[in-house]
């Protein structure tokens, strides 16, 4: 079968056709110059959507928490996506497979579409093609496209960044330590699930958790709040983001997904974070900041492209051998091959003139 | 006082000068053409030394731990600088003042040498500064450079990847999920230790972290080894880095830092470990990517400020603006500014002919 054309897949997808839309995921998560194609026709659909992340370490109960959120916003009407990515990593492997077979039972809904995204590469490229999927998502009118990671490290947080609201799921049984261990994905998250908060412990997961945020959340600084309240600048001495306003302070949810108990709450504080979003002052700001990183980021990738497409064959090894003898610094290696490589790209040179 | 030429302060560093010394990590920290310049300076004088990076979640005894390594090495006559990186996690910040306290009986040693690097600013940059600083040390002839990073999050762990040898610092009770909560960092180390090994749950620890690596350790992949050997091609079915060669298995170690037990064997892994990255047959291609990488990233940088300063003023902030206004997909609003960059950075425009 021939390639469908970039525009009949797109104008497929975009009138609802999952064959199209499945195809058209395919064609972003293989890159390259087809992928851009699509999203510079897709991109301009996109905007209306509602992006979640969920991330938490392996046994929280992560995916049985997307299915239920996935079912509550069915209820609500909306249209949900579910991108499940697996950095591959060798500790977590195979994990997903057995997540997937939970939500066996969503798959037959026509409102929901489930995509599994097993990845190698790199942890930048994971974070790009995880945006480029749920625009896709975005474009083709899902209202709710649900990111979830599978695992909590460093990868996993990257790509939970991706979304408009972060969620970090907790259980029970994690020990004392917890607040301290998960430091680096704490800062991360909008909103703190205790998921199986059924199980003996979950109360004191909750201390430990408040207790982190109280002594350390970077919104909160020097003094101490009630939680799941927007702060005005006035009670909030040292807001760490924007200095005329009040600033988000993460909220504690308790839920047991499998029983989903607590999943309306849930859905309650995604929602007031987005609406805190959108009505926040900082809101064009905020989604300026990230377009500038997503632009800076791609500058950076296209221009060391264009750099070793420009450079002889050899440069870029030769380079490394005199930086590994020690001839040469690698500061002055890159210098010089810069210099190089505007050397070739000059125009006409005479070689190729005769 | 006038600032010191690069050349004199270099040649007094290299002399043992320690203020020299100190002031060259300064100037390196401070970033900037001057860094560049005295890190071209030393650089052939680096490649003694052995980097070994440590890290974990705190309460686990880590800045105990580097403070017993430190006297070890002493005791065998290695000159020994520590670089206590702190990321400045808002959670934990402020544990760097009595790290530092616990080390002071460490620093009337002029075999010593003890560095904090308070840091602001991005990931790469962080792990960036902390390979130049490293690389001072290096030259000044420290033959052993410990990189201690405060936490364990994903700042951390790229901090601790500069080293050669990677420590992970565990401790008992921190429940049954340590090797899930850890797995983000466990595919890093190249030793665990579980110090605190006087405590109750140490073995627990210790088992814990063994099945983790016996089921999903890379080099181990399908078939279950034994731990603290290098395996050879024929006993590892399937590794994970180099076909033809036996694989590094993470070591388990048990401490206790504060009475000086089990450090001498921790140094005689970390010998081991030293020992198996020179004599590998990959040794150099390790190196050689490693190097790779450092070069590609630096291009990156250089490239992109390269454009940005070639730019009109606001073009970067127009391409901004179609990008949020949906004008305009992020690939193509970054193709664009790269051919007005190009534009503006051809040979001399008409207008400043004139």
């Amino acid at each position: 079968m021939p390639e469908r054309s970039a525009d009949a897949l797109v104008a497929d997808a975009l009138s609802g056709n999952r064959r199209a839309l499945s195809r058209l995921l395919s064609r972003v998560e293989d890159g390259g110059q087809p992928a851009c194609d699509v999203l510079a026709q897709l991109y301009r659909h996109t905007g209306s959507a509602h992006w979640i992340g969920i991330t938490g370490a392996p046994g929280t109960g992560k995916s049985s928490l997307v299915a239920a959120l996935a079912r509550a916003y069915r209820a609500q009407g909306e249209r949900v996506a579910i991108l499940a990515v697996d950095p591959s990593s060798p500790y977590t492997g195979g994990a997903i497979l057995g997540d997937r077979i939970r939500m066996a039972d969503l798959s037959g809904d026509p409102g929901i579409f489930i995509r599994s995204m097993a990845t190698r590469g790199a942890l930048g490229g994971l974070a790009d093609t995880t945006r480029d999927l749920a625009r896709v998502f975005d474009a083709c009118g899902f209202g709710i496209v649900l990111i979830e990671t599978v695992g909590a490290g460093q990868n996993e947080v990257a790509v939970a960044q991706v979304a408009h609201t972060v969620v970090v799921v907790e259980a029970p049984g994690l020990g004392d330590d917890v607040q301290a261990i998960k430091a680096g994905i704490l800062e991360t998250a909008d909103i703190l699930v205790v998921n199986k908060s059924d199980l003996p412990g979950a109360a004191n997961t909750v201390r430990a958790l408040r207790t982190t945020i109280d002594t350390g959340h970077p919104a909160l600084k020097t003094s101490w709040r009630h939680h799941g309240q927007l702060l005005t600048a006035e009670e909030t001495p040292a807001p760490a983001h924007a200095p005329d306003e009040p600033a988000w302070v993460p909220m504690i949810v308790q839920t047991v997904a499998t029983a989903h108990e607590g999943i309306d709450a849930l859905t309650g504080h995604i929602h007031a974070h987005q609406s805190f979003l959108k009505n926040s002052q900082s809101h064009g700001t905020i989604e300026r900041a990230r377009i500038h990183t997503e632009l800076l980021d791609k500058l950076r990738d296209r221009l060391l492209d264009r750099l070793l497409n420009a450079l002889p064959a050899s440069a870029l090894d030769d380079a490394i051998d005199r930086v590994a003898n020690r001839e040469a610094d690698p500061m002055t290696a890159v210098t010089t091959l810069i210099e190089q490589s505007s050397r070739t790209a000059a125009p006409p040179r005479p070689e190729s003139v005769l």
